[in-house]
């Protein structure tokens, strides 16, 4: 989307032909700054640290650091521990592995020669899968969007609230949650969109930053927020990522994201989640049983006295999910309903 | 309660015998400083800028501010100057009100050489309710947090989950919330505190520091993290303070307390407001009569794009509340079970 009225993508390769760069998401949103990443270390390095972040994005980094590692090392052995080196950096993210797993299998057939360049063209082309899925999942949310403005009737923007950042700098471009804001807002459809702050991270920053680049009117306010202008009947449509979504629709994504769906229940507010379908996971069925990721206490305050925890995602139980926005179309969030859509992978 | 092992209160007249000393609540917890309040509009601005915080204490500092107010000018036009100034300060405590309608009744049918003495003594008087009030909040919480002890059974502390301050530092001493807390762990009871950073203004700092203090085991998570303990079955029992209950049990409280309870109330885990009898308005049905103060945005950030909204209180409906904990008792909250209690007032 849009950075200063230019287009540009979150991840890209570098002039040489070899090198990968990234906008640093740790320096935004006060500075637009390029890293280089040069090696798989660079590139797992990169997403522990969350210069790049966001499920999709962690996606296409992964198979990139993939083709640096291979760069340095093709054999059998560099392959397998590239794979286990990337797959090591995030433990919530299922589609880092899903990324992993495809480039593997991809590669490993292949003589060590050839899986270099490979490798970079399947990350080229994850890249622009990735912005295409995100593209159709911006078509499918508009459309769910659309008619909750109908619904409401009145005169005035649509007005949405978010959790984190699922904008274009969580994926390659478009972004999840934020692609059917973009579509309608491009589509000449007034929206606004509250944008929750997302302690302890403040990714809530990125999302207020890109949207505004983008021309999109929005407000910033406290995670705590939320549930009182949701009462108060000021939010029409409550919109989120996932990080990983399981077969029967509950959600994985971003720590606070619960507590807006029970007050989204309780407004009698739609709830939706826009997932590429590479984040849900098939294989699991409640929520409870995906990894939720321990971050340092440091990210929330360095108070010598206070003892500090620090979970980074909660789990959305399905009843509380109005939809699952995929690239597909629009599942209810039950077994049958993401089924129907993917009856391949059910 | 115990700071650096030694007994504080928040408020105290200085040696002087006239000029009011607090603890600078925006100081803490990084520095223990003390405030000098040598006139009405010193405590104005305390009250304003949040050097004294907490509805109990807002009420008790508003009645040594008129007692500053008319050792300079104790006229008529000296009272009703000062009962103005000090009631534009804060829009949402009620007892603010109630403290300075409670001194204007008494002191402006005296002589004004009168005044100032007898709005000392008031504002001292008013001082020692508080203390005594909230320990009695104190008894009436803890016998009610014993029997969610005992209905849940096992080992292990009691896991309870608070929003904001509502301890000592939010009352003259002893708290409103934390008041159960304290006689608990002083009767030897473990207990174990998760503490909401409460942002945008972090008093969850202050209730983390004063639980330290006091040698309570506490744990700081960000406000959004809540929600997860409680689905996870990781919280006993909720209790926090309010600025303002309605006469059905309504409960205006710091932002985001109403996540808290509709999580609360998700995980079928008991929500408790504690709050002195004088932050009841019996003239209010429901919550969303309550004024809520919007508050600067530069609370959240400085970001130059971000449009920013503030909102410092939000209502948690009588339905998710489990009861009213009192200075006369735990009351339902409804409006019989508060007129049962406050027969005299409903």
């Amino acid at each position: 989307m849009l950075v200063e009225g230019v287009h540009r993508r979150t991840i890209w390769l570098a002039d040489d032909g070899h090198t990968v760069e990234v906008l640093d998401q740790t320096a935004l949103p006060r500075e637009v700054r390029v890293v280089r990443l040069g090696s798989c270390e660079d590139a797992a390095r990169a997403i522990e640290t969350m210069i790049v972040r966001g499920a999709p994005l962690i996606g296409v980094s992964a198979a990139y650091g993939l083709a640096l590692a291979l760069r340095d090392d093709p054999s059998d052995a560099g392959l397998a521990r590239a794979h286990a080196r990337l797959g090591r950096t995030r433990p919530t993210a299922v589609n880092l592995h899903w990324a992993l797993d495809r480039a593997r299998a991809h590669l490993a057939p292949m003589h060590a020669s050839e899986r270099a360049a490979a490798a970079y063209a399947l990350a080229a082309v994850m890249a622009d899968e990735d912005v295409d899925v995100c593209s159709r999942i911006g078509e499918h949310g508009a459309t769910a969007l659309r008619e909750v403005l109908a619904r409401r009737g009145g005169s005035g923007p649509l007005r949405v609230l978010t959790h984190c950042n699922a904008g274009w700098l969580a994926t390659v471009d478009w972004g999840t949650a934020l692609a059917p804001v973009y579509k309608l807002h491009d589509a000449g459809v007034p929206i606004h969109v509250w944008v929750d702050e997302t302690r302890p991270r403040n990714q809530g920053y990125l999302t207020a930053w890109e949207l505004a680049q983008h021309g999109v009117p929005a407000t910033l306010i406290v995670d705590n927020a939320g549930g009182h202008y949701l009462q108060r009947g000021e939010v029409d449509v409550c919109i989120v990522g996932s990080d990983r979504t399981t077969r029967i629709g509950d959600v994985c994504n971003k720590i606070g994201t619960y507590l807006k769906a029970l007050a989204a229940h309780d407004a009698r507010v739609p709830f939706y989640a826009a997932v590429p379908s590479s984040t849900i996971d098939f294989s699991i069925e409640r929520g409870d049983a995906i990894p939720i990721e321990e971050r340092s206490a440091s990210e929330v305050t360095d108070l010598p006295f206070a003892k500090v925890k620090n979970p980074a995602f909660d789990v959305t139980p399905a009843r509380l999910v109005t939809g699952i926005v995929t690239e597909r179309g629009v599942a209810p969030a039950t077994a049958a309903g993401l089924a129907a859509l993917f009856p391949e992978r059910a």
